[in-house]
């Protein structure tokens, strides 16, 4: 037998063992939730995998359903003091402001470049999405995707010093890893721009550009001396967030989840449709309770308010993290 | 050692090796593509596998960006002598016009009821618009979706007498199958509708509703006593179609691909999309060419119309699968 036919029979064996070894459960080795504190949240995730995972058994799902989404600001990452991606757009316009000289006298531009709180807000919504259509249209998608990358790369919080892409939580990065390893495709169902995620998401969540789902602007194809490329409008096609996120699961999925993860209003759709499918289901909310190591806020936030969601996890027995009593770590970086 | 530790550890072994053996090249067990006549077509298939799976060759492509898009119809299933997709739209308001006895004196549904083809096409495009509003829209997306599956089960195809999902290509479904067992991930990138292709193209081709990327229709979520719906409202939200498909792969995938077929010049910016990106690259058309086993028609026709196309994959060299001569077999029930 050739040395190529044995690999493709050790191939073809190697599938059918992981197609069946795949679909049992995964015990710990080590403990592959360990910034999980013990306690009723990290019970009812491993209880759940388990039941869904056990060949045989009545709740057993098959890998092509396992389907687990996750938003993102608040849930993977923090979103404080103001979503990441906003902080993105209002140094875009620093670092374009050379360029525009007339912006000096243009609100809302002339507040963020004197940094002048109080005139920005006072341009209200009309001024965010002036910036938001400014830092995120004009260009390729292929330029777009340089500027994040060079921003998640560089820019720090101001609260922790740190690169962006570190604020991420690690009970949230061990979660992700634990249902890979027992077959769960994990996808990212956000409010945040999509294409502002995949430049960054993937090495740091293991989760690939096509599990991203995200609110997203029109672009337009075109040929730049015979060379096509997707050019950025100022114009918004889909906003994935509160009654969207179950809408633009249908669209860019086309499978219900059997897993949803959020941490605010805006996901409560999303644990609603998840929770509505049959058989076994996990609807999970972070409620931030941590004003040391993270934040404390919920009812009473601008970012992230979490009110009735939280009432309806409550009244369902959905389960919410208590940040403060069931992480035993927060960020990576945290001793 | 337990026995879930034994698991554990032999799945984590296959998973390496998997990984490793997976990134090379798939030799013939028989031939993987036993309906391809040797020829051009099939070598540069064949070629641009070895190539960018090769570990360690200058055109070694990592499994994550292995993506692989098709076009469906008339690349995956024939599309003649209409779209399939249309012919459903006919067949549900026939179905449905014992409830809509005001449809016998209002066209287009009077044309269709009688199969008064001529007064049909006097409605030009605005009847068809209608039709496909009313067949795909006012009911929820679990409705629908059964509402295909039925369709799908038991519908005809007038020439062929065969159900509509057996009209599709065997040397496509060999290429998806060798194309998989080499790492590549296909996505279906077509003009049809998303939520008609994901009601049954997954057993057919083996692609999960989250590879399919089509047209999109608006969509409402709304409780209904307590229980959360997605509403198909009769608006068209994304057409997947033309300059529209670059727009679609960049918004539903996020990723370039670095192979693509297509059959018409609605395929025509996937291909250019495709062929721009850097490293080994396959652009494929099928020409349809073989007016006995299936259709002939190109340059003049009004479905699946191959001109400009045609004419760039000429001067480009692009891959033409001529159907008559490369095929030996067009669908699974020919001899």
């Amino acid at each position: 037998m050739k040395h190529a036919e044995v690999l493709m029979r050790l191939r073809a064996f190697m599938i059918v063992l992981i197609v069946f070894v795949s679909a049992g459960p995964v015990p710990a080795q080590g403990d592959p939730l360990a910034s999980w504190n013990e306690g009723p949240v990290k019970k009812s995730l491993t209880d759940f995998v388990s039941r869904v995972t056990t060949v045989g058994g009545p709740e057993f799902v098959p890998l092509a359903e396992r389907i687990a989404v996750f938003d993102n600001d608040g849930t993977l990452w923090a979103e404080q003091p103001i979503y990441f991606q906003l902080q993105f757009a209002f140094d875009r316009i620093t670092a374009l402001a050379p360029k525009h000289p007339e912006w000096k006298d243009t609100q809302p531009f002339k507040a963020l470049i004197e940094e002048d709180k109080k005139a920005f807000l006072a341009g209200g919504e009309k001024a965010l999405l002036e910036v938001m259509a400014v830092s995120h249209s004009g260009m390729t998608t292929e330029e777009f995707d340089a500027t994040v990358k060079e921003w998640i790369a560089t820019a720090k919080h101001p609260r922790f010093g740190r690169r962006y892409n570190e604020m991420v939580y690690q009970p949230m990065l061990e979660l992700l890893a634990y249902l890979r390893a027992n077959g769960f495709k994990p996808f990212i169902v956000s409010g945040g721009g999509v294409e502002f995620m995949r430049a960054w998401v993937e090495p740091v969540y293991g989760i690939p550009p096509e599990q991203v789902v995200g609110s997203v602007g029109k672009e337009k194809f075109e040929l730049r001396d015979g060379r096509p490329v997707l050019v950025k409008l100022p114009a918004v096609d889909f906003v994935d967030d509160g009654q969207g996120k179950p809408v633009g699961i249908q669209k860019f999925i086309g499978r219900r989840p059997i897993l949803a993860f959020g941490n605010s209003d805006g996901d409560h759709q999303m644990l609603q449709w998840t929770a509505a499918g049959s058989g076994a289901r996990f609807m999970g909310l972070v409620h931030h309770t941590d004003a040391e190591r993270e934040w404390a806020y919920d009812r009473a936030s601008h970012i992230g308010k979490l009110d009735k969601a939280l009432d309806e996890a409550t009244a369902k027995e959905w389960s919410v993290v208590d940040m403060r009593r069931d992480w035993t770590r927060v960020f990576p970086f945290d001793k």
